[in-house]
């Protein structure tokens, strides 16, 4: 029972973050999870949507989206059928949401910033790796912002650092960070969204094909925490950098 | 600390089932969570879609929507709009998946159900709702089948019953089966669909407002286990009358 | 040559108004006529779009569809299809126009009313049942409108009662309110929106198959005035209870 | 109580018809009503739509739309909104329902007929001078169909001549062939589609102020009835020349 | 080697202009180019888009469309597809582009013009049939608006005429003002919008088959710009009647 | 007279193409013209669409799209906004056209090849840096397609060298390979697309401001084939190494 990259279970794949990718955005990073490559842009602008004026605070928003060709076989563009599907709506609303979990909106201020995930290439987990390469481009996004003078200087906008695994069931055994291998042979498959300090910003868990018990849950629950725990200091070591 | 409706923490609001509310439908269920009322009908079709024929499996999708004045201030229909909006493709999606969780789709044969959940009142938990009135519709249409001899009489197509619920953390406390009053104020709002006999078949947790921890975390999911075995025996109950 | 569900050739079905159907709305009914069900909601807002501000005049607006499984077979949703169909479109109009009639916009002041219509069952006759359930919701949530000071106390928005029924040539035979076996067995269809004191709002009469003699046309148009007639009584009664 | 172009009550505008306007189409039409002016192009297609095979019948459609500066002011194209209007379809379902009540279909035998109606300038009764048009460029659609052998050389698809006019109650006078000015202030509004022997396809009359009694709407069906008997002389001259 | 329709290689087809076709629009041409067919409306609104108040410059755009049936087999509207397509978008674009460079659009002063061409008829050449018609029209919609003191008695809006032909290589002769039966058969296909001194506005040439080299791409521009001339002759002809 | 990044008038951007971008893609290349970078990805397939069935011939067609952050402010993805814009759709066709001048689509057999432009970072020229990225790619699926012998051995596809460049007059100087600071200074902006060699693909050229002149344009020209023959040499380099 060995994975098709020779991974441990309980092991990541290869993950690098390349900040500052674009020279037009506030923010951006290059991150990849072995094959996944997802582009992340970071975009600030001063002032906020209409319906939230004067409210004193600042607004974060996700969008998520696949390259055509970022598969195995070519998918017809969604701004070609007209329509943005079910999967692409459903990851960019837990895009934005995981990242305002990051953030106090109001020590943002009267701010908005637009996250804008692009997979470039996907080898599974696409999502875990657009929202843990977006917490880097926030966080540059937010300090070029600072520098401008747009968030004040003692101003602590950044509350939480914010990373996001999948974990799932492939044959009877517990797995770390899927894979696209990993993922079609899994019977239950989860992403995980955790804070720095180990509490939970979102949990969702699918039975592909057996319904799983509380035992694999708490197993699986356990394998996550250790997986963005790592994952935690990967993006400590790109920020320092 | 008391809800606005007076339950108790861990009590679920009345619910009520009313099979064979359509004429039409092969099984249909108007199902109430309290003041939540969503109307189900199952559709069955003899054949699948091209791309699953000769497969010997069967095929059940579900769709999800509300009708513009089930909430307390009207919503602009989506089909005006010209698309479906996120929460609704999500749950759509979440319908789907977790109904198929209920079937054998081999033992169903080459045939096809669409699960249509039309929310006419929404008071909170309008999902965990149609999940658990759909189980009822689809039973009954499964049996309708089966006299029409689209099923085999010795064929088991229903392995999982299927229950829904929502809880969540409101001030401290966590709650069962939330109304809208308990979800505006909740900090971490949780689905879970879950089989008879008891395992998860969906986990989606949120936090709202402040990450949570493990120890809630295990509390809801202890909380939703209750729910669950709680609407099972109402399902086998309106079932069975 | 008698009815499949033996009615006289002049007799209406059993018609049901059930008011407050809905907790949200201003005002709400929910109407049958037969197996035919429509769920009506009356939404009062405050103000009028801008275009029609500082005219001293409210607007009321309709809106008509139907549940994907209203019908004998499932139709797909105008949402998923990504628009709303030419039929829907036309009755939606003719809603809108119909209940106009029975309102002094300048009487109801800077007010909005949208009425959406929601077929639940489909047996034919749903937009004369829209149109006539429509009027008891509308009086429902002029009534609110008064009681909140929306509206003056004084006032009389309220002009004329509206009423609508289907009448038809089928056979040769001259039918009213014609169920689905009658409607697709009809060589002539017409629907007939009355005010109360016997005046038309809306004629509109198709030959589906043989053109008809101005003999024909009054035989229907008599039909039609004796129908509204009797929903005009019912629902004077509906109000009243 | 003069109209504004200085007709009689009962007075059609100048009306004519060039035929064969389009060298293209198989039948066409400009047809003018005074200064509305209509292109109606025929369209001959041999077979017929996939879900019509092999009943021996044909299928004839209509589709009507306006140029954007048909009118006074100008109206974005709905191919730009992206969307179909109601009042778009409303005509054009109506031109097609009208236009197929002058037909045998079997004795068309599978073939189908698209008329295209495109308003190019706008003065009122744009439908009824499209659907009075188009009868005219059907008739040559068909003609040529028979020339090239589609249409067998015995059959008699055409069973009646089809033409429309509209009628309403301008200052308490009826009036016919609405144009703009008298359309802007006519209380009753009403298109009339009839044979040339006299009998009704369409009645659709509507009560844009006041609601009308009998005696108003017998008033309009006779004038109506005059004013199609006209424009049917002038369709056979038209034929004729 | 000749042409279908009989002309020389550098012989336009007959090239007629009638303005005021249309009664509301305030410049009108009905443009033909031999039986290419093209009715441009250009339609004048004091004041300019949101985006562009207080610039003290006008703006012009145009759009393009073709009726269903101009063409040889019918084509589906756009407005029923729900989409405007590509070649549509295009040449939309150019129309506005080239008309643009004949208007210094600050002597236009905070005005719009919106100039919409509609092919009735297509035998090749559409776009340059349009864009020659709409110099005419926009000449007269300007004159219109100096007439109602919307643009100064002293200014000078137009400082350019524009004009436009296609040209190609058919059976390696260079050929002026494609009719279809050229254009199905060209090599390579130019369309070139010149001003009447001789000027450049736009060059799009295209490759269909084999590539061209300099030699023939300088025929190609000699014989548009003898066309260009001869039809800023014909425009001043058609302006000064 | 310099350019904002100190190149001389008539030289190119540094520019470079990295083969085998992507892993999935038969082709791939990320092509760098300076700061503008496009990730293009050339997909193939075996068969062709239905309407070119049996015609021996294969085919190749292109998307274009940019990030919504490739530009120096945000732009809304077109998959959102639910239609693609016309400049989309404009060089989407312009990347078809060119690339199928280089095959022989017979050669190519009944295969298809669908080449992806996403522009990733734009800093001006990204249509043309698409098109010259794109051959790349493309010389690669068929190098794959032949290895899996999907194209025959002895086939040779392939039969002209694609390259694109832009160029336009700045003050008055013809300059070479625009990027942003030229695009928007520029008065004329022209795009080539030119075989390796030396005949032309595409030729457009557009006045934004004053129209041009012969003596300008053939500049233009000279400028743009010097420009298109140094990036064959680039192709050549990148292909043979």
């Amino acid at each position: 029972m060995t994975r098709s990259d020779g991974r441990a279970a309980d092991q990541l794949r290869p993950v690098s973050f390349e900040r500052g990718w674009l020279d037009h955005a506030e923010g951006s990073c290059l991150v990849s999870f072995g094959r996944t490559r997802v582009l992340v842009a970071a975009s600030f602008t001063a002032g906020v949507p209409r319906w939230r004026k004067d409210s004193g605070l600042g607004w974060i928003t996700g969008e998520y989206s696949m390259l055509p060709r970022a598969t195995n076989t070519r998918n017809d563009r969604e701004s070609v059928r007209g329509k943005v599907g079910g999967r692409t709506h459903e990851i960019s609303r837990l895009v934005g949401r995981s990242l305002r979990a990051a953030i106090d909106l109001s020590a943002l201020g009267e701010n908005s910033i637009m996250i804008d995930c692009d997979v470039l290439q996907a080898d599974g987990g696409t999502r875990t790796a657009a929202i843990t390469g977006a917490y880097v481009a926030l966080v540059d996004a937010i300090e070029w912002a600072r520098g401008q003078g747009h968030v004040k200087a003692t101003a602590k906008p950044i509350v939480n650092s914010i990373a996001a695994v999948s974990v799932g069931i492939v044959d009877g055994e517990a797995r770390l960070d899927l894979h696209y291998d990993d993922d079609v042979a899994a019977d239950t498959d989860m992403n995980v969204v955790m804070t720095g300090d180990g509490r939970y910003v979102e949990v969702q868990g699918t039975a592909e094909g057996e319904p799983f018990d509380r035992a694999l849950l708490d197993q699986l629950l356990a394998l996550a925490a250790q997986g963005c725990a790592d994952l935690t200091e990967l993006q400590k070591a790109a920020l320092a950098s």
